[in-house]
């Protein structure tokens, strides 16, 4: 099965286009995980635990595993095995903004998708396709490329004129005229600029998008709907990070993060 | 001690600009280290013994290590303390091409520069500077910005014309303009096209560049010494990787490099 078929089942089963972000700093987690043994593994499961009924994607950005070396990697291992076991249908995303040579990038797709069992990775166009097609190949995968960042810098080159047209789309453009062979991208388009999101899905028809930037950056989460979605009323992943898992309760939050979700739909 | 002195140092100390790259693939180094309990550290301790007295810097490529998961994080870190051990003026340099939004980053930053201890690390600028600022904050480390890579399809995005100009020179021209302002920047510009390698040069005036493409790649070192040094001769870090420590003989082969490099300078 493909990567867009298994997430398009999950949003269907849970009715949610929810992604939660494991952004598991542990100066930030709860006093309670931060002396266990694997501490980000235990904060993931407990988040796995509260939220789970209520999203379609889970995304670990691999910068905060490797903040803590080898036992950092230890710890995004067992979340995904907790996840492969309980959880089997729920999308993972490796946010680890991956790019290389291509001979350099067969490494991160062995680790990824191999060793660790990502579902999908999000990967940097900076160094053109020409680099991407180990990640670009794997048609059990789902390859997701930088096209809009949702940072306050994110214009300085993303939106550069080349020929009369911002950088991000022509970005877009190769994404879906060049690289979608296998039909197996998604674009990462973030939240803050909805004027661009809205460009970016005329371009890509009913390509998945992963939206950042909702909840703790600040994007405007009805318009991100309205302008988004495709055809079908789909082809969102909405993902909140910090503002879920560091919430009081992050199950109520993801609850309503969901419901508001649908309530724009 | 900043790492542009560190470098300039070692640079003289041993006369020789060459940078060995770990990229320690397990399946392509010789049999009797695969059956190893730490191969990819075994195989790095023995390049280092081999070819120590010839180089400015080691780069171990994150890919290669990921690829391996926990294990993998295991070997770096032991090929980073033996190298603080033992030879704790060559400069080292983490080719992880990283790049997220600034508070993420840090977790790169934390990960890289205190975990692993490294001196440097690639970084990769289509999220814009404000994003790096966890990098280039560190007066004690050093930023290599991807300003134009080595690999065939290098121009797909690097090369496009924004106002008259290539993207690679705005990058470049953001690099020396803003982003060195702690004096802690250097850039990879690829060995393929040396034309770009010589302007360049002329906006960077006496930067560290990072020169990857010589050796397996096929770039031309005459031409790369010839039109990449700066006035003082120098401020080039040349990367052979894979033509080195996949040779039958690593130290011959790093010590013949180092000559040709003497020569066309």
């Amino acid at each position: 099965m493909k990567i867009k078929e298994k997430l398009a089942d999950r949003v269907s089963r849970v009715n949610s286009m929810l992604c939660v972000g494991f952004d598991s700093d542990v100066e930030k987690m709860p006093e309670r995980f931060r002396s266990m043994i694997h501490p980000q593994f235990e904060f993931n499961k407990w988040i796995i635990d509260e939220t789970h009924e209520f999203v379609c994607a889970y995304k670990p950005n691999l910068a905060f595993y490797e903040a803590y070396g080898a036992r950092g990697m230890v710890d995004l291992d067992l979340t995904m095995k907790y996840l492969r076991v309980n959880c089997p249908d729920i999308v993972t995303i490796a946010d680890g903004k991956r790019a290389d040579i291509d001979s350099t990038n067969m490494g991160y797709v062995r680790g990824i998708f191999d060793e660790l069992g990502f579902d999908s990775v999000t990967i940097n166009p900076y160094l053109g396709g020409e680099t991407l097609k180990p990640f670009l190949d794997r048609e059990d995968k789902a390859s997701i490329i930088l096209c809009r960042t949702t940072n306050v810098g994110a214009a300085e080159f993303q939106d550069l004129p080349v020929d009369g047209k911002p950088l991000w789309r022509v970005v877009a453009e190769h994404v879906v005229d060049e690289w979608n062979k296998n039909d197996n991208c998604m674009m990462v388009v973030g939240a803050a600029e909805t004027e661009i999101l809205r460009q970016v899905r005329e371009i890509a028809g009913e390509m998945d998008f992963l939206v950042p930037g909702v909840g703790a950056q600040g994007g405007d989460l009805e318009e991100v709907m309205k302008v988004g979605v495709n055809k079908a009323g789909k082809g969102l992943i909405i993902n909140a990070g910090r503002s879920v898992i560091f919430a009081q309760n992050p199950g109520e939050e993801a609850k309503k993060l969901r419901e508001l979700i649908l309530a724009y739909k």
